[in-house]
């Protein structure tokens, strides 16, 4: 197996992504092409364990900022990280490419240049939950505005597969995320793309409600990109404010800061389980080789995690599972 | 001025809506008329030190369930508490009326009862978010699914005339909930609402994010009923669980105990900030008389809290600056 790993674009800076990988290949036998500042890259090479004749380069040191418009950067700047990376990965020789950078030029670049698989309409940006009861994926996260019910559909097939291959679910149970548990609750939107989905080969468990996103009883979440990405941002935004407001009482006085001190493994234990890097990375779903992305603020240990994820996705082939869906398809 | 409560279909009983209203009249000078058991009430009322000259009763037993289809029940239930204070609120003796009972029910109502102020396409749920600066409101809540862009400018209008009259916000700041600060960024309606926005006669200070919804630095945050509702079901639901998780890993140990011990003033304080209570009832907006709706697990306070909101409401007028928003309009 061999993979293109982005270097550039990271909020961490290079170094985090290339000792990432590295320690991954300590315990996975990947072989890796690190695509970015190669003498740079090099030097943190050197000190590794890993057998040299597993790393190669692609020398580049331009790639596409978070502010760029997505579709007009990967059309012109054909040097860039990510155009770069996904035009190697339509060789045979490359099995995925994993970015840190800018998802919207990640996205833009999947649907340009590896392209989608039959039969499906846009890529869906998936996202890991981290709940209660480990992972769940929702989807879409945020790529796709405005999605007709089939497009719901899409995703939910793709997702279960996801779910099924790489989060190892049995029987994965998807649901649809609305304003209440009920058949019929909720838009237009969500009235037909129920009925879509009670037909689906898949386990489709009903609707649920953005509050219990955390509870973990969902392992897919079926969502149009503008409502996922209100509810991950909700999600996000009021647990920093909880912990952040919590840590300000704490610190506020000198019994509570004894307290706080008292409490610190629950806390630990607390921020661990809400931790997105211990999954690291997520998949662009719905194009033809496997795209993922991880968070811009990855640290060493969600690039590891990010790797392993894409290595069981190979591995398992979710993409045939996803294809063999829409193959009838027509 | 003369308000009607509602007694029944809420929570915890009639009890805490009686003397939360108690309470409040001990501070407001106030007329009631409970909607309820009569005799019930009174064995409540009995003990107050409120001039019974103040208080009146309209007798029932009947209410509306949560799980009944709201408009079908209006129609037929013309008994029930809800039906039966909007009708009474039609009367000029009285200024407001206010219930803890089914939401669907009560915006039904007030549709079908109370009925719409010229101009204005629905009715909107008003739902108060307690933030690190005090109150937001958010609307709408989720009574609206499928919104038209005119609509959410409607719901912007009215937010503000609220957020000026009850929140005491001079020249409040209105936001259109959205999945990126930039002006270009969303679905179509919200592309289309943003325009909207633009040339209203409001302080519109363009996109907000769902994840800085606990900042409290908008004051009226503007959504359809779907993402609107979404948004503030993964905000609640999301404190929810990192309180809870935290309350178990406090309780999980002796010395996390004795550490939650000396933290409890900084818990308590940050539940205090967060605690929708202190703010305790919203209205639905748009209608032509004041229709407030508390949650449905309200306690004294909020009961109290709530009736102080209304008060504040009629006092000022917040219907008046409605209408004179929508009345140029044809």
């Amino acid at each position: 197996m061999k993979l293109l790993i982005d270097t550039l674009g990271a909020d961490k800076g290079y170094e985090v992504i290339v000792k990432g990988t590295l320690n991954n290949m300590l315990k996975n036998e990947i072989e890796v092409v690190f695509i970015g500042e190669e003498e740079k890259i090099k030097k943190i090479v050197e000190n590794t364990q890993v057998d040299k004749n597993r790393i190669g380069y692609i020398n580049t040191s331009e790639y596409i900022e978070n502010t760029e418009e997505p579709t007009l950067a990967i059309r012109r700047k054909k040097e860039a990280s990510i155009p770069l990376g996904l035009r190697n990965l339509n060789e045979d020789e490359f099995d995925g490419f994993l970015s840190c950078g800018s998802t919207g030029a990640l996205l833009a670049g999947a649907t340009l240049i590896t392209k989608r698989l039959p039969n499906i309409s846009r890529a869906a940006l998936t996202v890991v939950i981290p709940t209660l009861k480990g992972a769940s994926v929702l989807l879409d996260g945020g790529a796709n505005m405005d999605c007709p019910p089939d497009m719901l559909r899409q995703f939910a097939l793709m997702g279960s597969a996801y779910a099924k291959g790489v989060l190892e679910k049995n029987n994965p149970k998807v649901a649809l995320l609305n304003v209440g548990t009920e058949e019929g609750k909720g838009d237009a939107l969500r009235k037909e793309t129920f009925k879509l989905l009670k037909e689906c080969p898949i386990n489709f468990v009903g609707n649920m409600e953005a509050r219990d996103l955390l509870y973990g009883e969902q392992d897919v979440i079926v969502a149009d990109g503008f409502s996922g990405n209100v509810a991950l941002k909700a999600t996000e935004g009021a647990a920093m404010v909880i912990l952040n407001s919590l840590k300000d009482g704490i610190l506020s006085s000198l019994k509570s800061k004894i307290g706080g001190l008292l409490i610190k493994d629950s806390l630990k234990n607390l921020k661990n389980t809400f931790d997105y890097k211990e999954y690291g990375a997520a998949p662009l779903l719905g194009v033809k080789k496997p795209v993922f992305k991880a968070h811009g603020s990855s640290d060493e240990r969600a690039i590891e995690a990010g790797i392993n994820k894409m290595v069981k996705f190979i591995d398992n082939d979710v993409i045939s599972d996803i294809k063999k869906y829409f193959e009838e398809e027509n």
